[in-house]
Parts: C-alpha cells; structure tokens; sequence
C-alpha cells in the first residue's frame, strides 16, 4: 500500500511504525450496527484519501446486497448527502512509533520509509475528522451534535479499571483498537444499567452514532479511569447522547473520548427512525 | 456446504439452526499463539471430515509460509505425529437449535433440512473428540494429560461475573464462543495474579494447548461462576496446567469445561519447549 508493506513498516531508525487508529467513527441512515447478522449479504464501497505523510483516510459505505444500484461514494455523500438505507465507517489513522521500546506511553508520529501517499485522492480539509478531533481533544469531549440542547439523565459516572492483559492487547503489545470501544460501550452499559434498566433492553437501543478519538495508549497493568455522561436530546423524542472519556488514572492522561448517539426502543419495539 | 447455507440454516419446524463450537483445540509443536503477529505470513491447511448428521469435525494446520514442502495433512498427523513448526486448530460443531423462541437455556441438537454430510471424509471414532467431551462433561474436567501427576499450585479459586451484553453476545444472541475463551483466560489470568505475578509476565506464559468444551449457553444478565485451579507437572520442569469451569450461579447448570496447558517463562526469556 503506497510504496509500504503496513505490518512491516519501519521509520528510519529502524523502528516498528504502526498505522493506528486516531479516529474511528460509524454512522447510520436507515442501517444500523444491530440490524446486521449472520449471513446477511452486503456491498461495501470503500475510499481511501490523501490525508498527507503522516495519516490515512478511509471511509467504507455498507448497505444490503438488494440489488439497488451501485453508485458513486464520495466524502460529500458521506458529511452531507448521505444515501438511504446504508451504513457508514470513517477512519482516520495516523502512523505511529514507540519512542521507549518497551512502553506504549510517549508514542510519536512517524512516517515509514518509502510511504507515498500522492497517488491517492487528495482530502478536502473541510471532510477531514482532524478539526472535530482537535475539538475532541482539546474540549475532552465531542462537541455537542445540533439540534440541542441535550439535558442531563442522570449524574455522570466514574469506575477505575485495569487494562486486561486477556482482552486488550494486540499483536504488537499495544491497546487494542477495538478494546476502546468495549470499555466505552460497556461505560454506557453501566449508565443504562444504573438507571434500573436491564441489559436485554439495553440490546435493543439503536445505535444511530458512535465516534471515538483515540489520544493514547496505556501499558498493560495501567488502571484506567472510565467516566460516563448521559444526556438527552430536548428536540427530538428517545434521543441520548453518552459521552465516555478515558483516562490514565495515575496521570490524568487521556487516552480517549468517545459519544454515543442511541435511540431508545418504543415499548416493545425495536427503535426505526 | 454440504447443501445448506450455513448462515441460513433451519430445521422441519422452520426454526434456525446454528452450526455452534462444542469443542474447540489449539495446540502448538514448536508454533505456539504468541508467537503470531501482524504481518506474518503463514500455510493453513484444512480438514473437513464427516461425524454424523448432527455435527462437524474440522482441523486447521498452521505454519510459516517459508517455503518449507506441502505435505498431506489427515487426523493421524493431528493426533499422533505433529510436524515440527506447526500450530494446530482442531473444532467439532454441532447443529443446535433454541427449544424455546427468547431463550438460550436448553439448546437442542437438530440438523437443518437438507445438511448431508456424506461428501466429507469418514473420521475415524478414534480421531474424534466425542469420547474425550463426554469424560470433561461427566467429570467437570478435562482427564489430566500423561505423564503425571499434577501437583497443586495453589487453591482453586471462583469469582462471579454477569454475561456481558456487550462484549458476550453474537449476532443471534448467542453466547459468543469466543467468549468463553476470554471468560476462562480471564480467570487463568487472575490465578496468575493471586500468585503475585503481573500481567505483562503473564503475557509471555507460553501456550501450549488449549482446550474447551461448550456444554451450554446462557442469557443475557446471568450470572456466572467461573472456577479457576492451577497445578504444575512433577515429571516436567515449568510446565503448569489451569483447569476452568464455567457454571450458571443460580442453576449449578455447568456451561463449559476449559483447560490450559502453560510452558513458564526463564527468567528474562521467552519460552521455547
């Protein structure tokens, strides 16, 4: 891929360079992560950006195999126009070293040697995730998305939890990607469960969003803090937002925010919007 | 396969069958699970053999791809003479259906309409792992592995924990087989840990073989007992067994039963058998 073999890119220091994941969102529009299961034929568009020498963009579009069809996919359908009855990843990653061999804290971006990102398609700033990133970091949390406002459900929630040696680490030692997101869902979990709520129902909830912004990594045997904010929408009816951060909670280090945007079931219904 | 899409599967009733793990092996001969990572190029060959109307035998070699020769792989290699440098994956599945619409408590066995297995090759009832699940099932264990004994390490010990709705559940609403791996790995992890050993040791236990068997499956908001006990070879230096069970708390209904053999490392080494 542009010049690199991905699992065996190197710096020119010789180091191991890894093309992680800093941004990872998915969206729906009248397709939602729980309407999918097994055997379900689909059709899976992807693009991939010029996003300059430190990072890649990537968006794929998912939708049913109906028949419908095929058509162009382009940034502009997926920030503004997006097509009904499909279901949306954004990616962002950026390439990134150890800067101590044995630590996942301190890690620093790096190109490899020999990647060549010209001969993909160039991104336009305005589609780029970096902005809202940079909001996210900055902020600690994702902006708020409109309509708001978004009032409070109930009190924010903080646990302390180790990272778990069994679920958490990859091939290369480093916090899963995935694994944020479990320890995020499972923050929303709680949330929904302290709410006198049963995890049967929370099944139910339709995911309509979920972005995270991955700010670090944590070593092995790190106790992280996993705090957790619900809200709901005041202008549209089963609407809630979760807002997840993760930090270290020896430093205070945040290593990730994530939002959730969940619709609720109507009694004895799955959620349709 | 074998005249049914296996995704899509039902039974005379119209009820969907699942083609589940009831047993599940890995089991490495100088190729072991950790030592795997992003990028490696590897040769799996498979086996796919016939055991009856109600279930599926496969096996799965893995090796480097460094140009070493193909050589047939069949259920003797698997059992009785492993090749050098290879890692072995060894599963039987077994055609389930729910006898009850909502619920994953008294699964049935029940081939879907039109399964025919008699393309596949016999396999020997010696090479099947039946007789071994029915003692790890009457016995709540897996036989211990010659030569013996097992000396205790230290006291067996079981903790109590909720399935979970995020992490646990596939895209049917099963228990995910993988799952049970994570539960039982979790529970080897936390004996390791009552010892006064860190998690990043524990990453570099070597894993030697792995078994589990997959007696049941559970609802969403059950609780689980999970029993951990560890014991170490008196005939072979540094080689430690952990036995698993996975109960439902409220019935004493036993869902699996998982063993786990561990090469320790030398001190500042990782282990080579």
């Amino acid at each position: 891929m542009c010049g690199v073999d991905v699992f065996n890119a190197r710096n020119e220091d010789g180091r191991p360079c890894y093309l992680a994941f800093y941004y990872y969102r998915i969206c729906g529009n009248g397709l939602y992560p729980g309407d999918l299961t097994f055997g379900d034929r689909i059709v899976v568009d992807t693009l991939v950006c010029d996003s300059g020498r430190l990072s890649v963009f990537t968006a794929h579009r998912i939708r049913r195999d109906d028949g419908s069809p095929d058509t162009p996919f382009d940034p502009v359908e997926l920030h503004g126009s997006p097509r009904p009855g499909c279901l949306y990843v954004e990616n962002l990653n950026v390439w990134l070293t150890r800067s101590e061999e044995s630590s996942n804290v301190g890690l620093i971006r790096a190109a490899p040697v020999g990647f060549d990102q010209r001969a993909l398609a160039p991104l336009t700033e305005a589609y780029s995730p970096r902005a809202l990133c940079a909001r996210a970091r900055d902020g600690g949390a994702f902006p708020d998305p409109a309509p708001g406002p978004w009032l409070p459900v109930s009190a924010g929630h903080t646990r302390e939890q180790e990272v778990d040696a069994v679920h958490d680490v990859n091939g290369v030692g480093l916090l899963y990607f995935a694994s944020f997101f479990s320890l995020a869902e499972s923050a929303v979990l709680r949330q929904w469960r302290e709410r006198g709520l049963d995890a049967r129902s929370y099944l139910d909830l339709c995911l309509l969003d979920a972005r995270i912004c991955y700010l670090g990594n944590a070593d092995v045997d790190t106790t992280l803090a996993v705090s957790a904010t619900v809200r709901r929408s005041a202008a549209r009816a089963r609407h809630e937002r979760c807002d997840v951060s993760v930090r270290d909670q020896a430093t205070g280090r945040t290593i990730a925010v994530a939002a959730f945007e969940h619709l609720l079931p109507l009694p004895q219904q799955r959620p349709r919007p």
